[in-house]
């Protein structure tokens, strides 16, 4: 054991305190676990490295067939979107103005209408419903897309949290009447915890965003509002109820069965790569990535303790056990390199394999192997022949633990508060998600939301449970402006 | 029948002859199966429709494991590529330029430096390649992204085949050795054809550029060449050998086994969906699709022939057929929309639906069907027990007799000349490739392929057969120049 101790000394270790500097803690995480390169040339623009790909491409699957079970089908619109054509809806795309890129010139020549790089595509998406839209027999519409989305941050960047370029999957809807297009937001909420909860193993809540919080003309904008370890909340996911408020301006009309012409009532819904932010700021610890099984490049990771003259029956067992590994349909990879066996063990664990086997001469003899879970990085001791059964409660384990720490994580970081100073005090203390009684959630409550948050330091009105909000208690009063209150709000730090 | 003959009439029908229109023939298939919406509002960024992305979905799922099996990984590199960083590789990029689209400004900000967006990713992918490798134990790399890229085409535009837009994937890889780069690029080559042929069912031949036509940068540029029903060359793929042409000015280095500083040997491989518009003009007849088995969204249709109170035993039937096939884990739909059964033929022909069961009352009585092939429309009474096995054989059928058809086409398509005016007339007559000996394919051959484009109203030098050029017979001269030819040469129309 004194060789993987030495191991810890090795300039490559990982060992950043989660606790002490999470900001720096994450930076350092998604660089040296090859999740992110940020060295790209333009600010904001970055890499997404295999590792990071990986798990894109395991959320696209689980979504894919979400989103096939409610009816939509994926498609692909344009990156560009003509200024002409967003100046027709320019209540909606104000908000997003000040961070187009735009795109002024083809080859050698000057655009005389210029281009913006999508920042969403509700624009260009209802454009091309008006098309396609005749009669209810068109209808629901349901398309999803896969894409690159542009918006021109001047704030700091971080990496999938924040940045001028990312990847997401956004569904547009248009529907007959507003119950069908109020259930698809509702489906999509689901689908959407469904991934947080099962692929994901984070929890999330249901919030609806205050009025001046929602997306630029939708009716109700809710947010999938998961809690980090740092006390602040991620928006993981969005669903927008849109009412009629795009097809109006945009002339989405159809026949309905009555033969009179209506306009459609319509939804969008989205996640994007921040997911996988979210993903590595709730499991991670002080040596490196934690990831849920079946989100993991490499699930079972097996280290031969090599001493001279007895390698052979080690890596033969190494082998074989990859062998049965691979034929249970799990990633498996024996380290072989010329690194230390302590050195593997932080390499591992840094890249977040979910289990790790350990073979040396004395486990051949034994008939056994060692076995340690990511998570709990405890040593067992596992009978050759009970090996895979192993594996396989040990993964359902670690996605189980993974998935109950951050349910009491989210538990235990909701607190009731009634007065501002105590809001001060948790939002100061990062202690999570403040719940208060509010004045209210529409327009006239903007200006006590801003004096909670100038107030707190950064704390947000985030909004109210959806799909029931709370009721404040009887005679409670907003902490702001000590107007009676009606409802419940959450109050956060966010992402 | 009768009924069926009406639809005929349909406004609805389509009914084209790619004979004798095959351009126009293609234009209205791609509209009217809903594969692609030019009415997008930029010319040349068309929209995706779900019939097409379910095509290209199948295409990533394919090529997604052949890449896994070479030992590639997915990645994504930013959709922008700062000016000052092409000038670096102006060799390179100097062919791009007439067709970059520009980013100038982000939000209100006027940018110092303006943005390519990619028209491919050789640059900004090498960029990080030169952060990334340092010794011959990060060799080989090799990435792969799928991603949209825009080149600024001032020529028609056409769905598929050119557009200003584009979704494709392009493998970026870097090797210690030349020999490794070269396998790779034939390992490429034949994830390639193996799509072509098991997915598309197009068969190809690689053809090895001449040095004026190669890939900016490349060494040796070798294309997956197909040949469409109208005569003319599709390009359905191209893999680049790049040797050091981009790890010399961009200093992507290496400490080789010898702790020596280094060049790496580099590849590129890519397709795009211009395949989707091979697969519709390749197959496709005057009424529609023709897809392979696994490539139509709906695999088979299932049409109720409905008489007034007959309907329910027929409607049971056709429930019964349906969850047979979908247990198969073949996609199935009962057309129950209130068209005359001759619509809902035409319309599921138009479609590409592989296999159409008609189910009468007669046939419930009967205890059988009527199974329709797509391709060659032919009915054919099925008993009930036997329609599982049928549908498979009969899917294996299709696909089998599009390759088959496809395969004599490029096998007739090929016709030897040796002389200028023989080429002029087989190029005329659209009568597909034709092979003759020529000066040459270095640079020295460039003027006699230009005389010879003229010439024969736009037959290209498409260049060698690859891996093994056929030799020119001796005493063979080239047509143009008259001196002394080596090799033969395929020369076509091109898209």
């Amino acid at each position: 054991m004194a060789k993987e101790e030495s191991g810890k000394s090795d300039k490559d270790l990982f060992n950043m305190s989660k606790e002490e500097s999470f900001s720096e803690w994450y930076l350092e995480l998604v660089r040296r676990a090859k999740l992110v390169d940020q060295r790209a040339p333009t600010k904001g623009f970055d890499v997404l490295m295999p590792n990071a790909m990986f798990i894109w491409e395991k959320i696209q699957g689980f979504l894919n067939s979400e989103f096939a079970a409610m009816g939509a089908r994926n498609a692909y619109f344009p990156l560009v979107i003509p200024e002409s054509l967003l100046e027709e809806e320019a209540e909606h795309f104000e908000g997003f103005i000040p961070e187009v890129a735009w795109v002024t010139h083809g080859g050698e020549t000057s655009l005389e209408n210029r281009l913006a790089i999508r920042p969403t595509s509700e624009t260009i998406i209802n454009y091309m419903f008006a098309y396609w839209i005749r009669s209810y027999q068109d209808l629901p519409l349901q398309v999803n897309q896969w894409c690159n989305v542009v918006r021109w941050e001047t704030k700091m960047t971080k990496p999938f949290l924040r940045g001028r370029e990312f990847l997401w999957q956004e569904g547009h809807t248009a529907w007959a009447t507003p119950d069908g297009a109020k259930k698809n937001v509702d489906d999509a909420l689901k689908a959407y915890r469904r991934l947080l909860t099962e692929v994901l193993k984070i929890p999330c809540m249901f919030i609806k965003r205050p009025e001046w919080d929602k997306f630029a003309g939708a009716e109700d904008t809710i947010s999938l509002e998961t809690l980090m370890p740092d006390g602040k909340v991620l928006q993981a996911g969005t669903a927008h109820n849109l009412g009629q408020n795009f097809s109006k301006p945009l002339n989405i009309e159809f026949l309905n069965d009555k033969n009179e012409k209506e306009f459609v009532y319509q939804t969008s819904w989205g996640v994007s790569t921040r997911l996988i932010g979210g993903l590595v700021m709730s499991h991670g610890d002080d040596h490196g990535l934690i990831l849920p099984f079946n989100l993991a490049p490499t699930q079972v990771v097996i280290i031969p303790i090599l001493f001279k003259g007895k390698e052979k029956p080690v890596l033969e067992k190494c082998g074989k056990i990859k062998q049965e590994v691979e034929e249970m349909g799990c990633s498996c990879v024996i380290d072989e390199s010329d690194s230390r066996p302590g050195e593997k063990h932080y390499y591992w664990e840094l890249n977040g394999a979910p289990l790790r086997i350990e073979v040396g001469p004395r486990d051949v003899e034994k008939k056994n192997v060692v076995l340690v879970r990511r998570d709990t990085a405890k040593k067992v001791v596992v009978k050759d022949k009970d090996l895979m059964d192993s594996i396989v409660s040990e993964a359902g384990a670690l996605d189980k633990a993974l998935y109950n720490k951050a349910k009491k994580l989210l538990k235990s970081g909701i607190q009731d508060a009634t007065k501002k100073e105590e809001v001060k005090e948790l939002i100061e203390a990062r202690a999570g998600i403040v719940k208060i009684p509010f004045c209210s959630t529409g327009k006239d409550g903007e200006a006590c939301a801003e004096e909670l948050k100038e107030y707190t330091g950064g704390g947000e009105v985030r909004g109210t449970l959806y799909p029931r909000p709370e009721a404040a208690p009887k005679g409670a009063k907003c902490p702001i402006c000590g107007k009676a209150a009606k409802e419940l709000v959450y109050v956060a730090k966010a992402y």
